[in-house]
């Protein structure tokens, strides 16, 4: 499996070495300012068009808030979030409830919020992945994909969409998506590698964020606005470190409404992630 | 297209000719009791394992009580809920919270209690998908399967299991699922035929209930008992009346927690909803 080489990677192009606050955990930081409230500040450097941050990065501080309050369940397991209205870069404040604390699982609602409007709403339950001890059947595979070394960034060209948030994921395709080259192919369906461009490797809390930090499949066959209405995060294993290998279809445009199911496989072929969301083109 | 071919089904088991209130309209009736708070009594008929009413009649419930909530938007368009506790036959409270009212979408909360518990806590957003006016772009298609007369039924070995939804809800599959003969095959993908038993055609409402109504195909890899931790559907059309051709698998069960992906297409071979849930088996 040659997605597996993630070794040939270093000699290419090493990552950064980690550092000791990546700007991902940065950037997702959530203040305690009383109970069960935190204050935020969205980063402009996760936008996903021009003064937008991404959804999948709002989530990531709905969710880390929502960690904090649940102790003891390290992992999130499922994250659902309602877009309500789009956020913008500043500062937000974040209500959590814990809905249930349980034997195996606790639950927890977000509810984000900026300029006394309500921004994302989200429940996630959480969990410990490490102690997990059930039955495994894989009936998947990872997408097929050449090493990284052997692929193509598009840093600077989704950066010119007004795309901040290419500067802070890093991904590598076999070759440039037609949207991107102002021709769409029609293939509602890319995959490719992804990673933190400083280095920091994936945990549970990123993948929510990543599931969702790649453009719309639907880009490629000519609708370049999607938004987001309502997104669900299944994360499935804590991820080894190095380049998750991505794959991202919509199978259903209809009326302008469209899923997008996404999957997160890490540099050991292991599924790592899916995300699905529920989204609609040309609209709101 | 064989399934399409549903009027030969009227020579062989024609179904009950529509009554005024279906057993599903009258068993997910939702009273008013006061601002946003609803009377609700979850029956038995509905339970898919003994003493369990099934999630996706829960989530009717729910939805039902959000739908009272937002007139204006006829359809349910993503629904997302997390299963707190086992619910049980019985009566219900619903407490129902309007989010936000936009100008094509509006999105509600919903907690199911029970005995002073909360059991269901879900989030909707509904539209008017007779209004959606946006590209359609299909590239995927409906389970290939042989007409509903040419295939077999198994309302009374499902209802030995005590799922007394297999009385409510009739199923044809090519052939019988292993598990329910005591073989299962290994298999964790299943399509079959499905329609309400007393003639009732599904609805948008009905079909958050549908996607759910299934044994879930790790039944036939040997995980009879499978719970479902969260549940998120997608309505995409208003589906056409008759049999509903449904398609479900189980692709990634990782130390014993598991996705379903459930899809429902129309007697005119159109897709009209996909569920996607979250579940462990042998747990809780």
């Amino acid at each position: 499996m040659p997605y597996l080489d993630t070794r040939d990677d270093a000699r290419d192009e090493p990552p950064p070495s980690s550092v000791s606050a990546s700007v991902f955990d940065t950037d997702t930081t959530v203040r305690p300012v009383g109970a069960g409230e935190y204050a935020a500040e969205l980063s402009p450097r996760w936008n996903s068009a021009p003064a937008l941050p991404n959804g999948g990065y709002q989530l990531a501080l709905c969710t880390r808030a929502m960690a904090d309050a649940v102790p003891g369940y390290p992992d999130p397991l499922v994250v659902a979030a309602t877009f309500l209205r789009p956020a913008s870069p500043g500062p937000a404040t974040i209500a959590v409830e814990t809905v249930r604390a349980g034997r195996t699982v606790a639950t927890a609602e977000a509810r984000l919020n900026q300029n006394g409007k309500e921004v994302v709403r989200a429940v996630a339950t959480f969990g410990d992945l490490a102690a997990a001890t059930g039955p495994t059947l894989e009936r998947g595979e990872p997408p097929t994909l050449p090493p990284p070394h052997e692929c193509t960034g598009f840093t600077e060209a989704a950066a010119a969409f007004g795309a901040a948030i290419a500067e802070q994921v890093e991904y590598r395709v076999p070759e440039l998506p037609g949207w991107l080259r102002g021709e769409p192919s029609g293939r509602t369906e890319a995959s490719f590698w992804m990673r933190f461009t400083d280095g920091r490797d994936a945990d549970t809390l990123s993948l929510v964020a990543l599931v969702d930090a790649a453009a719309p499949v639907v880009a490629d066959a000519g609708h370049l606005g999607s938004s987001t209405i309502q997104l669900t995060v299944h994360v499935r294993r804590r991820p080894a470190p190095g380049w998750l290998a991505c794959h991202a279809v919509t199978r259903h445009l209809i009326d302008g409404y469209h899923e997008e199911d996404f999957e997160i496989w890490d540099a050991e072929g292991r599924l790592v992630a899916q995300g699905r969301q529920f989204a609609v083109v040309g609209r709101r």
